[in-house]
């Protein structure tokens, strides 16, 4: 878990991106900045800082950042009861991220898992997104992702988002965000 | 309809608020900027400007652009089949926008309706977006919406979009895209 120090740095650094890529929150937004350490206790490596605009039955809108290297580790959206699971696309704002994803294994990608955890990473079809440069993932497909040198601002359009559902490769993880 | 001239105009203009706003777009986007005059050859007054990022069976997402004082029509999403209507998040991010729903109509309102076209607006209720803001319409509301003097760039979340659903209050207009 964070402590409060590591959480009120992620935060601070979150709020730079998104100003950096012009992206206007309100203050309500910015006090309630998500942090997601996934249980792991070691967010340089593995964790995602996040705003959600709308979750909806329907529909969902999230902006999220990465940090320099910063991975959000591999997992899936299952079916939920007679509903298909999340569909998600993401859409690189600013900076560059490197999304995997189930399929041909890309050679000599451009990430490393984060080190201790390599044996939870599974899918490694590399799909490379710059600004403006989106892609969209079907329900239920393994994927993760990690920024580029410079991190990244993503946006995320997605059906309903429930982050207990998600499956992730790595069973040590708790999907729990950090609000302390 | 758009002669070649007016739709150039309005996409180079449309451009020009993206790039204030810092939203980049890929080419192939840029390319594939819709303007709709809702077949009222009045684009001055209500017209609209958007792209697609993507839409698929569950979700839509796009950013809009509205000219100075420029108006999107009354209008509401029905329900399609067995499929409830289109619910849409809006999010201001550049310049203000007045958005008007059913409901209590709101003394004095900012904004009037185009010119000539009075009669076919009936919804009262305002609801300013300025940057950061945003508001959610569940399916079948009546809305319609026009911008500040600077004109307005705004993004939409949304369940799948199909226009031609869509029911306008003023039964002179057709929706259709003009891609010249």
């Amino acid at each position: 878990m964070l402590n409060r120090q590591e959480y009120q740095k992620a935060v601070k650094d979150a709020l730079s991106y998104f100003e950096k890529a012009a992206i206007v929150l309100t203050e309500e937004e910015k006090s309630k900045i998500e942090v997601a350490d996934f249980g792991l206790n070691d967010i340089k490596q593995t964790g995602l800082q996040l705003v959600t605009y709308i979750n909806t039955d329907r529909v969902c809108s999230k902006e999220m950042v990465l940090f320099p290297k910063q991975t959000c580790p591999e997992h899936r959206h299952p079916q939920r009861g007679g509903t298909p699971g999340k569909e998600e696309t993401f859409r690189c704002r600013r900076g560059k991220v490197y999304l995997y994803v189930e399929g041909d294994r890309t050679e000599n990608p451009h990430c490393r898992p984060p080190v201790g955890s390599e044996k939870y990473y599974t899918a490694w079809k590399e799909i490379e997104l710059n600004p403006g440069e989106q892609y969209t993932l079907y329900p239920n497909t393994l994927h993760w992702f990690q920024a580029g040198e410079e991190g990244a601002v993503i946006s995320e359009f997605s059906t309903n988002s429930e982050d207990s559902s998600d499956i992730f490769t790595d069973d040590r993880i708790k999907r729990a965000p950090e609000v302390l």
